[in-house]
């Protein structure tokens, strides 16, 4: 089945020449997993797109009209990847957002597993990145379309054996994965870094931090060092298409088994 | 008029839904102006989309190519403003750029003329931005298609009277105007920001450096703080479509009179 996709509603693989998401980057995305024809996670996706483009000011659809957008991609039954995009629609010249400028919304459907499917399900293999993340408060934690810093970091490495690389900031501080969110376990605590200067704060982190906090789990937003990621006694990953995955290296260090992560793989899924 | 576009060399007001200049802000652009149906400062203009090109890894085409896009606009003879946009091209889901992607090229000609050139000839009225410029060494200076705090900057008011806004980063320097470059005159030296860690270093900011220097002017790009532009003897904007403007208000701060701004005007324009 090939990859299908509609723009505001109507089925067609091109954009208008002149929207702000190609010229300014001026939208936000979600990417989720489908399973069984159903977007996992759908509310909570749709409460932080909502979030995201009021941080930007975009008026965001409410959830009935992506429920539309869904259905018309054709009410298709099986597994696969949605990316959803929202920019400021199209508009004059110039950086001014127009107040007349109408959203546009943008489904695609790739039918394939996501590559990452096929990473080992004993741990992931991780490097550091060489650039560092921009502090930016205005745009933390925002899933908006000025990625540049990302693509910039995935392409430093094309070794297949390496699935993710860790970001740090201008600080030294450990912020995320090039496209997940990390979480730490030490002493008997989860911690994740604290998205209020660069990252986004992806829809998997914000579920488990609720989950497990649910759960008895003591957790904590801080500030992480690299110092601390190395302690670390289980060092995790996560994004709404690899759920949770524990990383068996990074560089020279190696965690061979599995302390908490089986626990809260589970309870993200759940 | 309307407004006349080229994709790869083909008229069309449509872009792939798979470019990842929508998805990524993966590209980098141009904005300049056309007279008699020449692009103004068009070698500078291609030489600077390419080293901007090749710092984001994006192939550029040569010359001729743009050349040949610019005759495919329809020869048309007339004044108006030229955007030019590179992207990476269509490739698969996800950050790391493919090595098989084909860069897509876009001309937009707009024959209206630029809104900027109703601004008043005896001064521009600037206000200081609120957003504070992140520092990333990755991308200062290149004209790249994350501009979402170009976007916010400029969303941050919406009185006519107010022709454009100062920005600073986060360490308090000035960086640049919103959609311009600076330039500060005081104790017979012209200055302008480094652009090491943030902005967009424009082709009239190149081109004002290299022919004041050629004039005879004391000229250095430096850290340029707030106070510093106060203390200006005279305050400057430029850009390709504006050209060298002075500054007659910032804030409370006026400044009654040119000093050389008009003849550095008249170098860069020569």
């Amino acid at each position: 089945m090939p990859i299908h996709c509609v723009v505001n509603g109507v089925a067609g693989a091109s954009l208008d020449l002149f929207d702000r998401g190609l010229h300014y980057g001026d939208g936000v995305f979600r990417t989720l997993r489908l399973e069984h024809g159903q977007p996992r996670w759908w509310r909570e996706h749709l409460a932080k797109l909502a979030d995201d483009a009021i941080r930007l000011g975009i008026p965001c659809p409410d959830p009935t009209m992506w429920q539309a957008d869904l259905a018309s991609l054709g009410g298709r039954p099986g597994d696969g990847v949605l990316k959803i995009l929202l920019t400021r629609g199209t508009g004059p010249r110039g950086y001014r957002p127009s107040e007349r400028a109408q959203p546009n919304r943008i489904l695609i459907l790739d039918p394939a597993a996501p590559a990452s499917d096929a990473w080992p399900g004993h741990g992931l293999n991780l490097r550091v990145c060489a650039l560092r993340l921009a502090a930016q408060p205005a745009l933390a934690g925002i899933k908006h379309l000025n990625r540049l810093e990302n693509v910039l970091a995935r392409a430093e490495w094309d070794d297949p054996e390496i699935h993710e690389g860790l970001l740090l900031d201008a600080a030294g501080h450990v912020v995320s994965g090039v496209m997940s969110n990390l979480f730490v376990w030490r002493s008997g605590e989860l911690r994740t870094p604290r998205l209020d200067q660069s990252g986004v704060a992806g829809v998997a982190r914000t579920r488990l931090l609720r989950l497990a906090a649910a759960a008895g789990f003591s957790v904590r937003e801080t500030e992480i060092s690299l110092a601390d990621v190395l302690a670390a006694e289980e060092l995790m990953v996560c994004n709404s298409l690899i759920g949770l995955r524990r990383v068996a290296r990074l560089g020279d260090r190696v965690w061979p088994e599995s302390v908490v992560s089986a626990r809260l793989a589970g309870l993200l899924d759940a």
